[in-house]
């Protein structure tokens, strides 16, 4: 069933260890070109564009028969799109919105059967309940260093945990990869079953 | 702030990886004693109950001064609770009944202060969205070993990731201890802050 490479388009050392849950043979490959989205798309063809940014850019240069998967996550809330933090004042500006309220994260994920030239897309959408956060909790956050790297300035799957009241969805796209409708686009899209 | 001994009184290793993820320093103790619920409680009621009974069985072992962190996870459906599987069979069964539908995850947490004997007790409860199984994923899932040794038969963690199409609530809770409302309860009745 597991026949075929699987290649991720991804240096997100997060989504390195979120896929090696399901699937235990993966090479990584990354691109050094800047993605590059367009104007005027919503947070789910942002990252959908993105994603198969990612994907195309390696598959151009994989010549053996490969599955290649990109994603791409963003968080928002009141229709802003959240990347990384530039700084500390940036993200003490992210928490300071994200606190007690709700926010999106989307994730964008693109599949290209290098021997057939197939491409499947998809996004998948989780909402997360911040608590209500104090100043203090916030510079303690960002004194630790690890917002900064992360979409949104927080990372559930440390210490951002006990910022996150709940989530709705999959508690994987809001580390980076969704892995359930991972799972199901490889078995449904391109055969290639996990169990 | 984080001044006091923290011992977990439990030894799941999931629960051990969860903690380190908010408090770097902690001790483990494990009361040899099989712990005994009382008939006619809810899945709340239950595991608060054994969550408090852990906590206790070490607290009566510990003379210096500490807060002691007991839990205690169950897995219901139709009224139904599901401890850890029995055997293969029961794995089987537990799987096919959360097939394509929504189970509840109740984590019990009880900590007591050693010094002042002060003791809180809460729950917390997730929504569990099952995809559909077919019957091979279910053997095949149940042949890779993972359902044994866990409530329900599924580790979100890991494999049974692909299993889960979305939760509602906190996602550690599902994995065996909820950060969020843990370390909520630390700083609210036991005045330790760890952010």
């Amino acid at each position: 069933m597991m026949d075929r490479k699987i290649i991720l388009a991804s240096q997100s050392p997060r989504r390195k260890e979120l896929i090696s849950k399901i699937i235990p043979d993966f090479e990584i490959m990354v691109d050094a070109s800047e993605e590059k989205t367009k104007g005027g798309l919503t947070p789910e063809e942002t990252v959908r564009f993105l994603a198969r940014q990612k994907a195309e850019n390696i598959a151009k240069k994989v010549s053996d028969s490969a599955l290649i998967i990109g994603a791409d996550t963003v968080v928002s809330i009141d229709d802003m799109i959240f990347g990384k933090p530039t700084d500390e004042e940036d993200a003490k500006r992210m928490l300071r919105t994200l606190s007690g309220r709700q926010n999106t994260v989307c994730t964008g994920i693109a599949i290209i059967d290098t021997s057939s030239g197939k491409i499947a897309c998809d996004s998948v959408t989780t909402n997360v309940v911040f608590k209500e956060l104090t100043d203090d909790e916030i510079l303690n956050y960002i004194s630790t260093g690890e917002p900064m790297d992360k979409a949104g300035a927080y990372g559930i799957q440390d210490l951002g945990s006990i910022l996150v009241e709940e989530i709705h969805g999959d508690c994987f796209n809001v580390i980076g990869l969704p892995l359930c409708r991972l799972a199901q686009m490889l078995k449904t899209e391109f055969d290639y079953k996990i169990l």
